[in-house]
């Protein structure tokens, strides 16, 4: 599928890796270029098992400074310079990001070849930020510590031109039809107005993806997620520790599922689950979420999910 | 075998992970202690896929400052903290390791609740560290960056008391047994002197391990392999990349062997084999080495090898 979105679930664990699940990574692989969000310890090598090139990366979004979101950036950033990359790196996040990867350098003197852009957020929301595949926000959330998430969309897809139609109104070859497929009305010689509706199909909005980890429910979260595709969503703990989520700044399996139905998402995905949840637990945390939201999922490590680039009509 | 050392290798490679070899760290499991040498990235999922604890770690030696070296400390120490560890955590390395580990604890607010004592060497060799379960001595090797070997040793068991001699030489029971052994010799009521040997069994020496990596071969090599059970050395490159092997501070498979034969020791282990090395090129790597020393193997990654915590007479 050329003109699809693969999500690839790299590590779905929390604070603690397990032998079932790695630290959080959550992988967009569009058909040019990866995303990554977060880069937990051991990220390149789980990109190599996934079947995805590190090469391809050109953004990197961080959600906060916690180490099992960030202890894999080193060694990846590290493993590209060695193969001799040469395409700019660009890595957002949290104020602070830039120390980290700054300091790991002087101790060790790496220094890559190619250069890397640290994009550090001081505000409580970026706006839109608009990239070559894809657009991104990201906004606070309620966290232990300064912590992001966001949402990726891909880009819109301009909508058909209707090339038989363009014949039947005499609309000649040439820029008057470019102008259109931009948007502008045009007029003929013969005095006729043209709109661009009458020759161009509706544009289709791109898939959007929210990512939201670590964090409490929380409004920025559902701002974030609303009428997404895909929201993957702090699930650390089930329905007993309740409590704990509370004091710790994450959310149970429930409260994902309330953010995802509040926001109206079409999938939500549990994300960064304790190591105190075994097997044995994960059918409970899915029952509680999909108690709230029925189209709750909870992922394996390694596995992927695949979404349309652009949306269905 | 409670009185065997196990070398878990849990990662072989260099430099750039592959599928097959992850970045270079051993384990070294004593009966109630396990000690690292290096922690390259995803070290602590390795140690729990070979079923070792990382909460028996108290000693961790690290050879240098690069980064498929040490990039697994920070996931490995944050996970402990994070299970509670209370036991301090010892670690050895050259002067910066403090710098690139305190730099990681500032930026991302991870301080341990145990106590982190970070050992840094200014000289060119450490002399005989006496530990508790075992000692080390540590020298600089010849490589890009100020990089040391190790020599691991079990303490040597003291020679058996032989009870039944001590009856017939009509050696009372109490302090003077005690004294002899404890080496000394003693004098008997009657005037007779009775030295320990005769009573005391031979004392057996430590199992001893060398790492030495990464570096070309040299002096300082060959005086930490001297007569060891184990030598790990660097075996970057094949014979075709010797001058590579040159430029870059490391060794090839026929240098390693010939460090292993100069220092006698009893069985080599190939390590820290560059990327570049795939499973076609093994066996001539193999065969390069064991044209000048027949005693020479080529780990994989995950494998382990035992040897008794005393040399057998």
């Amino acid at each position: 599928m050329a003109d699809a979105l693969r999500l690839f679930f790299l590590g779905t664990g929390a604070a603690v890796p397990s032998l079932r699940r790695a630290l959080p990574t959550l992988a967009i692989a569009f058909p040019a270029e990866t995303i990554l969000c977060d880069c937990s310890e051991g990220s390149q090598q789980r990109l190599m098992s996934a079947g995805l090139s590190a090469a391809r990366i050109r953004h990197i979004l961080i959600s906060h400074l916690h180490g099992d979101h960030i202890f894999g950036l080193p060694g990846l950033l590290t493993t590209q310079h060695l193969l001799d990359r040469r395409e700019p790196m660009h890595i957002w996040g949290p104020v602070g990001l830039r120390l980290y990867l700054e300091g790991i350098a002087s101790a060790t003197g790496h220094r890559t070849r190619f250069e890397v852009h640290i994009h550090e957020w001081e505000e409580e929301e970026t706006g839109e930020v608009q990239l070559e595949r894809f657009s991104f926000s990201a906004r606070r959330l309620e966290h232990s510590k300064p912590c992001y998430g966001f949402r990726i969309c891909a880009h819109p897809r301009p909508g058909r031109f209707d090339s038989g139609e363009a014949e039947r109104l005499d609309i000649p070859e040439g820029p008057l039809r470019r102008r259109l497929l931009d948007g502008e009305s045009i007029a003929l010689a013969d005095g006729r107005r043209i709109s661009p509706n009458q020759v161009v199909g509706r544009s289709r909005a791109g898939s959007c993806i929210a990512y939201c980890t670590d964090t409490r429910p929380c409004a920025s979260g559902v701002e974030l997620a609303r009428g997404a595709d895909v929201l993957l969503h702090d699930s650390t703990f089930g329905a007993e520790l309740q409590s704990l989520a509370e004091e710790t700044g994450h959310s149970t399996a429930a409260e994902a599922a309330m953010v995802a139905r509040a926001a109206g998402v079409k999938r939500l995905f549990l994300w960064h689950l304790s190591g105190r949840i075994g097997e044995a637990e994960d059918q409970a945390l899915l029952e509680q979420a999909r108690a709230l939201f029925p189209e709750s999922h909870l992922p394996e490590d390694m596995t992927s999910w695949s979404l349309p680039l652009v949306r269905e009509e």
